[in-house]
Parts: structure tokens; C-alpha cells; sequence
């Protein structure tokens, strides 16, 4: 049997990281899914600010317009999913991204989830995150390792014993009843971390994984109409061509 | 390859509701993927209100508590999944609900969902279920037939063409980006619907099967602390053994 | 004079606590009040867990319907109230619930309460009907001793001392205005709380008595539209044949 | 037996309107319950605005610190209860509002009440005050007659066939379950929109009486620390004397 | 080139308060704006309860009404701004409040801030305010000085100690990103702050007399339909003649 | 005197709308102002959808990290304010954002706001940025022309009495106090629009450079610890090296 075909973006420019995450969703994707993977064609090396997402967000959009097609659902591989509704918009196929995927998932196991992640500004930017998804009430917090992904992704030992501790402080302080991990950086320790830790995990690449394969096994139609159709435009200047060719062109009425 | 074991309950009294929920189930299961279905052990031939929805939570937990194992995820076969909480604290399997499924889904595909069913007490019975899981937000409004969902199962092509006509009004008065058909008895009518409707449609009972999937296949540990962790109980009075024993054993302090 | 006839019905099934109840009920409620008690007829010998309260809720609906009329106003005796609005739609008198009637009497006393009661799950189950009747902004927080209601109930005088504790919390911690006491176990507690809080107490059961009271002095009329009207059932497999007779009869269309 | 003593304070200056009042409340009034009336020292004739409202805060709280003790609870007679929390902070008697005890009767009574009133920019102020008490959620909306309060007590058999109507849109058109009628006008007009409207009718002044009867009645006490103990002052200009007497002498650190 | 003429009302009836506010607002003021300042005529000495503030509204309506016109746009000097709403329905000039437009200066310069004022109850009494302002989700927090803002006004070098501590827990604990500084009697010690905190400090005075000039530039209409039109009133008793004749005379329908 | 140097960026790539907005700024702006104004150096000819301002807040940091200093503020010239948060982070001037201002500044004119726009989808795009600033109760709804802004700019008399209607409609329907004109297109209609609104009405491009004149004024310090101090940057890959060097130097740990 033939899956599907699901391109995961990874939405900084570092190579590793595009190895890290390509390999664990190879891991944790069902058989016969087919993992393309794609390092943003521009932008930060690792997004650890709101100004390096706001860049990642043209990145990603620039680097699923580029992607070789068929694509039967794509997920942005950063736990921050920069530009994830704006790609809604543009392409017909799903968009998945590694958080909003994570916090779904997370919703069927408990009431409140906390975000396990790294890098000092992640808690915040999560923050608004959550509020665009509608999520608030289900959130319990975020606990930030203080090092960045890309740092912990180099010293995995080191970040899973600071990780069991932060699960430790989430059911005990903030009360949360699911675990999430999240970050690019942190792709592959979910399962250590599961082993020590007396809550369900949720791994926010594994989740964007399944999910990705839900909505390409259930196949929903692009939007024709509304906000979701795609947009047309009247013209862009200094964009990558194959950008401006995934907008519809603008009718004048 | 050995797929998972779904265990899809049907929250209502009525077999034939039974057989079209596990045809309709097996047809849009992956794979290897296998369904067994059952109906609740006791409860309302077809909820419609608030107090059989109650009643049905119960009948709910006796057809889980009663199920033979292994289960590797278990649907409440219900629009309204009624005893949904409760099934995830008090079972090792992960439970899914159709409406929570079908709107965590719809999430991934734009800001606002729509909802479609049957039967006059279902929107407002949904707002409470929307509130309670924290998604008011990215709700646009709910639709339903003036008649039941069971008389819905009998008469299927008049109900194709209402839902057309209420998706039209969700897009054009609701504002709505996705479309979710939900209900029992309109197992089976999406894609009739699909093919008529310039918004994409997320089926209540596809979705819900699919996220069972996912959470089969991710296997989150069940919670050993907290909230929803297996509750112990003082004891009962004339309710099914096999509910009482899926209870832990209450420790006097 | 001839004063209301109040049905309260203990949801849990354990007499010693119906006893508890009657007599704390009796005590507090005006001159001229008929306080008639019942015990749940099935269901957990003392609520603690959301699968409790989800098996409950159908009792508490059973017991209602088996209850000798007339009724002018009910009152279900657990600080969860499971089946609360189920019964409100089901029933034609006023159906009154402990937690309900007591964070509404306490929001006339100030911005916001903090809840006392018992067990270690109820501050989540409480936090869930809190968002439900929409009083979130009111609520300070909960504060639970660590055993069941029905262990505070055998040993009343440590109940005491903690509570008190408890109390001081609320005020210096949460900053709480109001401080309510509720849980069927810990009935006829709050005067030996009140002397030793600077802050009003009020009494889950006292204030639901009074608030039955006010809702059998107005004797509002049964709605016969919408959603709280009586439902009509298509029929039910193996509920108790009162509980069935509850419902109006299902006129096909 | 010897029942309450309820002071209830017209927040307008004009006399029929108070004579109105007291007629009500008395006919509300439970056997035993002594109802003391008086108009407002100073203020609009009749509140129509924000800034009559702003006045009339000042008048209520003069009229209660001028009245004769002892009083067991007071009412603020105006559909908008100026002053309230200000009168909950100052005074030692519990204070109750005719709009908040009508919305906190209501509900429990239903999901969503709406609210039947006369005065173009009532509804507005209305939303304040729900947004206030943090009751939005069981707001289904307001409906006013264009025309003041104090027109719809001088013309009562018109009033009563447009509430009617209101009544209707009300449940149609808002989907509430339950109506609210309020205004110091409409006193008495409650029976007559009962009997032909098929909600149940909670009527404002009727359901403040029967609030106020239940906080004489359970007699929290007095806040002695935190924002609703009796605030100390510095001193004032060109106020009431018995106003300024109300307040505790402020303590220099 | 010739400025506006702004009002700067202090809603306490201290002079001394009175002196300070217009000494800061010429200070903070840009060149050519021309500041008239003036004492409340009655109502508390210094604002520090809900009942105090109730009053004081019905102080500032007067003050304003008695004002010397022309009035390009008018601050209400106390940060709780005591009459805001009514305030702005009854004059045609702009009228700003303290707290308000220092939040919404300090929403231009990041996602939460955190209040710094003096007075126990204040943070309280500003939790309303924010929520009447819709503010909520961008307030960290709000911390005080124990004492009141007069004794502050008189014990300036402790007070900028006392605050500077504060700041410091707001940017820990709160995880505010901007930091406004509240209450008349605070007035003038923005700058000693500003140089000893590592976030941006707002100062309510500078920012009330800012965005008054700024409604002054823009000169918006006043409404003259809706609920900000000018209301009209049926009558009063016992106010001040100028107030009374600031409302238009009502119109017999 | 010499006033504050403002810069103004045109988030489209439409030269003709650049200089309709600095023309429409230098006639709005205070004697002394200098209005700098700039053209987005990369992206979308006129946005129009979320994927368009996703790569437009690219290009406004990279406008904002080209442009020449000092700037005393700089205003986002988009009602849609691409980057606004992002540019807060990155830079050490105040930036200002056209929809932000407008709506901060018609809070203090009403309590809800209707917004007039031009383009289909931004009513849409608009309620997000609303959440985002928590103005959500402050919004009334948005109206829309169905040109885009781009074509509005080229047929004025048609665009106000196509807005007019709006704003008719804004009042009548929405129940709005205050009529917001947003839209780099709409830029300079205002006064007309004003002279036929019986509503006040507030220019997204007026409010912006009032409040960027605020700012610049009361020039608060840039953050130096927290979510909004400058970030650091591990590094880039194929941005404009103005916008790498924007960022600090990334420490390792």
C-alpha cells in the first residue's frame, strides 16, 4: 500500500536540524508514510525571538512554494509554526503545525496541558500562540529550558534530566494533567522522557506527524470561497518567483 | 501489519444507529485498522435533550467498563460523547469524543467552524460542550435539521439536501472556513455533502476514528497522578459490577 | 402558614450523610419549610471523581423522578450537583444546586469567593461547573482538605481546625472576599468556621435551602419552549420506568 | 414569628415611583417581612443615563447612611443598582441590586436569561453592569421600550402588550430561556407578562426582596479585612454628614 | 503658534494634590499647551475605596460643569478616574482618565504592563477598571505601597525606594514588560524611577496630559446619537444648577 | 522648536500609496514634525491577505532596519501594521501601528468601535489582530468596501459615499460609538466622511502619527531585560545584512 507523501519544513535555516527532525519523523511516522523534508531557503539559523519568526514566517511560505509537489500535507517543523495560517491560505494542501498539532492532540488526553520547550522568549511567543488558537483555557503554562533548542539539541543528556525536572514542576505547580514537548531542538527525547514521568507526554513533532497523516487520509477540500480560498494579488516586488506564482492572479472588478 | 483495535460505542439505544456507525466507521478506518462496535447497554433510543444525554453518560461508562479488551482507543459514538471526561479518567485506553475530534480537526483547516446537525436542543447542547472544551472561539455558529438524527438515518437523501442548504447559510451568515456534519444518524452523508460545498467538510465520525487512530498509534501512558489518573471509590450501590471494578480500590487514610 | 415543601436528595447513596443532611437542611431553613430528604437510589456511596459524579448524575434524575409529589423546589445535596441542569430541563419544579446556590448568594456579599470543601479532585471538577455557569471571574480559588467529605465528616472537629486554616489561605492567598464552605460531608460546619473568619461564610447547604426557598416562593413557570421545556424521548432501554414517565411522548413529525 | 426589616431606597427622586415600589414589594414580600421605603436625598428624577446613573451613586449612598436602623438587608431600588459595591464596602447590612438579584435568580432557572426594560441607552449600561457581576456568558441580550421608565408607569396596559412582544423576540430571536423584567417603572407588571409569555418571567423588584430575605436570613457577617471591610477615610468636603459618619477614621502609619 | 487649553480636574479635594498635578502636567505638557487646573468641589479628601470613589464621581461631573469653557479636552486627575464614562456622555470636550490612557500608552510598547500606585484597596478597585476597559489580558498586575498616595505625595525619597522595589517584582514575578506608575499623589516621580528600572515606565500623569492633547489635535465630534450623545434628563433634585444644566432637556414623547 | 522625526513606512510596494500617506501625515501631524516616509523595500503591491502580510512584516523590519537615523518613532503605514510586535522587539524606537493607534485611541472617545475598511478578507485579518490586542470588547464589528484599498485610492468620491453607508450601518447595526477609517488606501478621506457621521470618527493614519507624536514625546526607554529587549541572533541566512545587523550578537551559555 502506497501512504502519503508529508513534506516537513523545517522553518530555520540550520542543517542539523533538518537531520534531527527528518530522522524522528521517520521514527514515528506510520508505514508507508513518505517524510520529505526541506531546510528554510532563507531566514534565522535558529528562531529564538518574534523578529526571527516574523523572517521564518516569509521563509517557510517561500519554502512551500518551492517544495517539489505531490505534497498530500506539510507540517512547519518549528514549535512556533511561523506564517502557519497565511500557508493555510495560499496552498491546497494541509498545513500542520507542530504546536497548534501538539495542543489538539494534547485536548484528548486531559483538561490543561503544559509546554515543555527551550529558550528564555519561547513561554511568551507561545502565550500568543495559544490566544490565536483559542487555547487558553486548556493551557497550564510553559516551562522553558534556558538554553536554547539548537543548544539542546547538542547536549541531550543534560537537557532531558532538566526536562524531567521541569515535568515534575508542571503537575506540581501548575497543575497540568498532559505534558507537551515542544522545539525543533528537542525532536527525539520525547521517549526518555516519557520513561520518567508520571503524566502522558505529548511530542510535538510526533503529534504534527500524526496529524499531518490524518488530514491527508481525510483529504478535505480547499476552501473556494472566504478566507481560506486563495488569494489572489496584485503584484509583489523582490519575492521568490515561485511565491508569487502560489497566489491566484488578480481580477479587477 | 497488525493495525489497532478501535472500540466505537454507540451512546444510543439503537442498533440499526450501531450497524450504519460501523459500516460508516470500517469505510473511512485505514488499513488494518480494526472496528468493533456496540451499543450502550441501557440509556435513551436516540439522544436529544440534556437529561438522556445524562443518562446516557452512564450507559456510557457501563458499555466501556463492560467491553472485552484489548482496546487500543475506544469512540463515544455520540455527538455530544456524553460521559467523555469521565471515560478518560476512569479507563487505561485513550477515549475519543466525535464532536471534540471533528473540532479539533476543523481547527487545522481555518479560524472558524460550522457546525451541521439534527435535532432542535443540539446547538445549544454543543455551546455547552464547546465552552467546556475551551474552543468558543473558533466556533461560528451551529445549524441543525428541525428532525432527529434517527429520523435523518431514514430518510437520507432529504437530509443531503438540507445540509446543503445550512452550509450555504454557515458560509454566508456564519462567517464560517470549515464545515463539520455531526450527529449519529448522518453517519455516512459527508461525502454527498463534500462534493456540494465550496468549504471544506469534516466529518464527525471519520474524524473521530482517525484521531482514535492517532492516539492508538501515539499510545500516550495513562496519567498515574492527578486529575485523571484512575479514580478509587468508597464503594456503590446497584450499579454494573464490571463499572464498579473499573474503579481503583479506595485506600482509607 | 403553610410554607414550601423542599425535596432534597442526597446524590451520593450513603443514609448516614442523607441524615447529616436532613438535620443541617431542617436547621436552616425558615419556619414553616418542609424538608423532606432521600437518598440517591444507586449510584457512589460518596462522590470524589468525574466517573462518580457522570454515574450520579443519572441517579440523582431517578431518585428525582421516583420522589413523592408535590415538590416546590429541589435541591441536590452534593457540592457538584451531578444532573443539575438535566433535572432543570426534565422536571417542572425549580431544581437547586449546592455550589450554584452558594457562589450566587456569595457573589451579593462581594467580587469574588474562594471554595473550602473536601477531596483532593474537586477543586478541577469544581473549576469545570464554575466555567459553566460562567462565574469564573468571581471565583478566587479552591481550596480542598486533603480527605473525602466522608472522612470529614466522621472527625468534625479536625475538619474544623483545617478549614480554618484553609480560610486564612484564601484571604491572604487568593484574596478572596467571601469564603464558602460546601460538600455534603461537611454540612453544619460553617458556624463553628464563621466565628473564626474575618471574612462572610457562606454554607453550600444553607444557601441552597434559601435559595430553594426563594424559587418556591416565586414559583416561576416551567418554560414551554425552548430548550428547557420538557424533552420528549423516543423511548430507553433499562432505566427505571419513573424516570422514563418523566419525559413527554415523541410525536413524530 | 418577626421577619426581616428591608430598607428598600428608590435610587430616583421622584415619589410615585417609590410609592410604586414599596406597593410591590410588600405584595412580594414573605409573611413577617417589614419593608421600609424612601427615595434617594438627591439625584436624577428618573435614571436614564450614565451620568444620571454617576449621580444617583452618590444619592444611594447617602440615603442608606441617612436611614434608620437597624436594617437587616437593603435594596437599591433601580435597574441598575448605582453604588452597589460602594454601599457592599461601606455599610454593615448586606446590600442587594434589583438587576443582579433578578440575573442571579434567573440563573437558576435556565441557561440564558434576556433582559425586558424601558430606556433607549439601558442596554448598553446593562452590559456594563453584566460584564461587572462577569455574567455575560448568560446574557442572551436586552430588549428596551423606547420610552423611559417613568412613561411606562403612567401607561401600564401599553407597556404591557410591548413587552409582550419584546417577551417574544426575546426567546425567538435571542434564544433565551428565561426573561428578565426590570426597571423601577415596570414594578408590578410581572404577573401580566407571566401569564402570556411561555418562558418563566423573574421580575426584578420581586426577586430582590426575596434576595434581600436571604442574606437577612443567613446574616453573613461583616468583612473585617480585605477590600470589603469598612474603608477609613481622610476627611471630605461638602458631603452628608451621616455619609462622612460612615465611614471608619482613618489611622495615620 | 497657540496650544490647547486643557483641564486638569483633581477628583480629590486636597489642594495640595491639587498643586503637585499641575506643577507635573506643565511640566510633562508640550510647549504651547495651556494647563487650567481645579479642585474637586466636594467628596473625599483622597480616593482610597469604592465608596469614596462613588462619591467622588458625582464631584468630578460637578467640577467639569463648572469649568470655565472653552475646554479643548479635560483630565480626570486621579488614577481611577472616578466619572470617566458619564464624563464623556455628558460634555462635548474629550475627557481622558489617568489609568486609562496610561494603559493604552503602554499597550504601544509591549504585551503587559504592570501598575505601580499606593493605597491597599487601589489594586482592587483597578481590576474593575481594567475589566470595564477590556484590558485584562494585557495586565500583569498591579503591586501598591501600603500607605496612601497623600502620605506618598509627602515622602517622596522613600516612596521612589518603595517603588523601585517594586518595579523589580513586577519585571520577576509578574513578567511585565512595561511599568506604569499610578495615582495623583504619585505624580512627578516617573523620572527618578525611570533611571533606576531596565523596563519602560509610563507615567499616568504625562500619559492622561499626552493623550489629551492628542484628542485635542484630532478634535473628534461629539456623538449626537447613541449612547455617548448628550443625554437629556427629566429633572433633578437637589445638584448643583450647573451640572443640571449640562444634560439637554427631555424631550415629552 | 525643533520637533520629533517620525518614520513612516508604506507595508505595500505601491509608490503612489506612499505618497498619498506622507502627504496625508505632513497635513495631520503638529507644527515641528517631520514626517520621513519610506516604501516597504520587498513584497506585496498592495496587501491583501494573511500570506501577503506575512511576507510584508519582512519587509517592514527590513524597511525599518534600512532606514536612516535618528527616528524618534516610526508608524507601520498598513492598517494590518505587518511586523508591529516583531519591530517593537528588534528596534529601539517606538513603532506605531496605524489599526493599534486608531483603536486605542477610539476607546477613549466610546465603548465600542466600529471599523471601515476596504477588502474583503480584512475584517477577518482585522478580529485577529483585535485578540491579539485584547480589544475584542472594544469591536463592534468591521464593515468593509468589497474594492481593494488600492482601487478605493483611486476613485475617492465613490469610496466615501460607499463609506458613509457603512458607517450608517456601523451605528444602526453594529450599535458603534465611534467610526474607525482604516486602510493606507482610505488614507486623507476622513474629513469627508466626518461631516456626514453623526458618530465621531477616528483616521487610522491621524491617530497613528498622534500617538507616534506621543511617544516620541515621552520617549520611554527601550526595554533592557524581558520579551521586548533587543534580541540576539545565532545567525542568518540570505537576509539584508541591515536587518541581520539589527540584532545583537548571540552569547553562548
Amino acid at each position: 500500500m502506497s501512504g502519503p507523501r508529508i513534506f516537513v519544513l523545517n522553518a530555520n535555516t540550520t542543517a542539523s536540524i533538518t537531520d534531527l527532525i527528518a530522522r524522528t519523523a521517520r521514527a514515528s511516522a506510520r508505514p508507508g508514510t513518505k517524510i520529505v523534508s526541506a531546510t528554510a531557503p532563507f531566514g534565522p539559523n535558529y528562531i529564538q525571538s518574534r523578529a526571527e519568526a516574523a523572517i521564518a514566517a516569509h521563509g517557510v511560505l517561500t519554502g512551500l512554494a518551492q517544495a517539489k509537489r505531490p505534497i498530500d500535507a506539510a507540517v512547519i517543523a518549528c514549535f512556533g509554526e511561523p506564517g502557519l495560517f497565511a500557508a493555510r491560505e495560499l496552498f491546497d494542501f494541509p498545513v500542520v503545525g507542530m504546536a497548534e498539532a501538539a495542543m489538539l492532540t494534547a485536548c484528548q488526553l486531559g483538561r490543561r496541558f503544559a509546554i515543555l520547550t527551550a529558550g528564555a522568549r519561547w513561554p511568551a511567543m507561545l502565550d500568543d500562540l495559544i490566544d490565536d488558537y483559542g487555547l487558553r483555557d486548556r493551557h497550564a503554562g510553559t516551562l522553558a529550558l534556558p538554553v536554547s533548542g539548537l543548544q539542546a539539541s547538542r547536549n541531550r543528556a543534560a537537557a532531558v534530566t532538566a526536562l524531567v525536572r521541569l515535568a515534575r514542576r508542571a503537575e506540581a505547580e501548575l497543575g497540568a494533567d498532559v505534558i507537551i514537548l515542544g522545539g525543533a531542538g528537542l525532536a527525539g527525547l520525547a521517549p526518555q522522557l516519557r520513561t520518567r514521568c508520571p503524566l502522558p507526554v505529548v511530542d510535538g513533532l510526533a503529534a504534527a506527524i500524526a496529524q499531518a497523516e490524518v488530514l491527508a487520509h481525510l483529504a478535505p477540500s480547499k476552501a473556494r470561497v472566504g478566507q481560506f480560498a486563495k488569494p489572489s494579488a496584485l503584484g509583489f516586488v523582490g519575492i521568490d518567483p515561485a511565491l508569487a506564482k502560489a497566489f491566484a492572479r488578480y481580477k479587477q472588478r
